[in-house]
């Protein structure tokens, strides 16, 4: 019998806020894979109580803009994955955050559905819900739309003149940046930020006065509608 | 001591969906308050097997466009968690998905911290992210924005012109009408819905010709980018 291949969100630091079904998944099978990536290493942090013994797979999955190279390299990792599961073993990838959001684990994943592997996700907490409770707010009420905007991407400040709330994910590596931005579409004072969410060092920043241009990776700004 | 209001998001539907930190909640508090709606009492469902024995208040929450109905009985609401906490009682008001994502409970957690009191939101897997886990599929990746859109506003068509992933929430209601949109938008062969998703009786549509124009109001549709 071949293994399943689990996408699990861990969520977005805090092992509590693991659902009840990640943990099952993480005791039940009997390797977790993660990728070799500094960032994500957190994502071991977050299920070290649960996969005690177990084998663990680094998977090469680096960030760059050479996509012909990151493509060979999740090539890479799915055929690590395939030994696995065709030797009968469940494997769980974790992510963090929910994989269905800006994981770059969906791209092995959809590369596994594509080479007829049976796969499944499940769901985590998502970092922007995460802040949005730290901030102790909401994120959109009634009518309201929702936008989720990855900061670093140049398309980013036409997506801020939209209306509706939205949620900057990622803001770290451009936050200079991002508060020029927000300065000049006069919406600096409608927003807030969360770095780290839920893990040992967060902060909250109630206005981003207080916040210094070299902030975590983990930084997500939350602009609340006019 | 003044108790404390807990906004415990339950997630979809599945009660393995719950987070360790809201089973944590729900365990320690001393009264469980939910909505009076049909629609909300699936949430007590969810948490059923954590709640034995405890003191349940069913708040007044209307749905209705009378603001003012609307706001009485939240000001209702308010006065019947206010004599718990006064009592020293903790509370638990639970409520579906995530509660900073489209919760009426919102309203509520926002006048009780005006009257000064303790609260603290429980993130919870929202109904999104359970409906691409369902699909198998992810949502947004790389630069993609991801629009998050209640599909029962007269705004939902000028939105759903935008780039980007697009999710229409509770599209129930509506589903004739929101179907010829995306048609029209030529955005219905992209479109995939989850009926009731990780309930008993969920549904999955690959595409919408299958789907009824009177489905349940946890309907989600999700239209991928072009």
């Amino acid at each position: 019998m071949t293994g399943i291949l689990y996408g699990v969100g861990v969520g977005p630091g805090d092992p509590k806020l693991l659902t009840l079904q990640a943990v099952e998944v993480l005791q039940r099978v009997s390797v977790i894979a993660v990728p070799d990536t500094d960032g994500e290493k957190t994502a071991m942090k977050i299920v070290k109580d649960y996969i005690k013994g177990k084998e663990i797979m680094y998977c090469p999955m680096p960030m760059s803009r050479d996509l012909e190279f990151v493509a060979s390299k999740h090539q890479e990792s799915c055929e690590m994955l395939e030994r696995e599961l065709i030797a009968g073993k469940d494997i769980a990838f974790i992510t963090l955050g929910d994989p269905t959001i800006y994981s770059t684990y969906m791209y092995i994943h959809k590369m596994m559905i594509e080479k007829g592997y049976s796969t499944k996700i499940i769901p985590g907490i998502t970092s922007f819900c995460a802040a949005a409770a730290a901030l102790n707010t909401s994120l959109c009420d009634r009518g309201d739309v929702l936008h989720i905007i990855p900061a670093s991407y140049p398309d980013a400040e036409k997506q801020l003149m939209l209306d509706g709330s939205k949620v900057l994910m990622k803001s770290g590596k451009k936050l200079g940046e991002v508060k020029e931005t927000l300065k000049r579409l006069d919406l600096y004072k409608n927003s807030q930020m969360v770095e780290c969410c839920s893990m040992e060092n967060e902060k909250i920043y109630r206005n981003l006065d207080q916040v210094s241009d070299d902030s975590s990776y983990f930084s997500i700004i939350i602009v609340k509608d006019k």
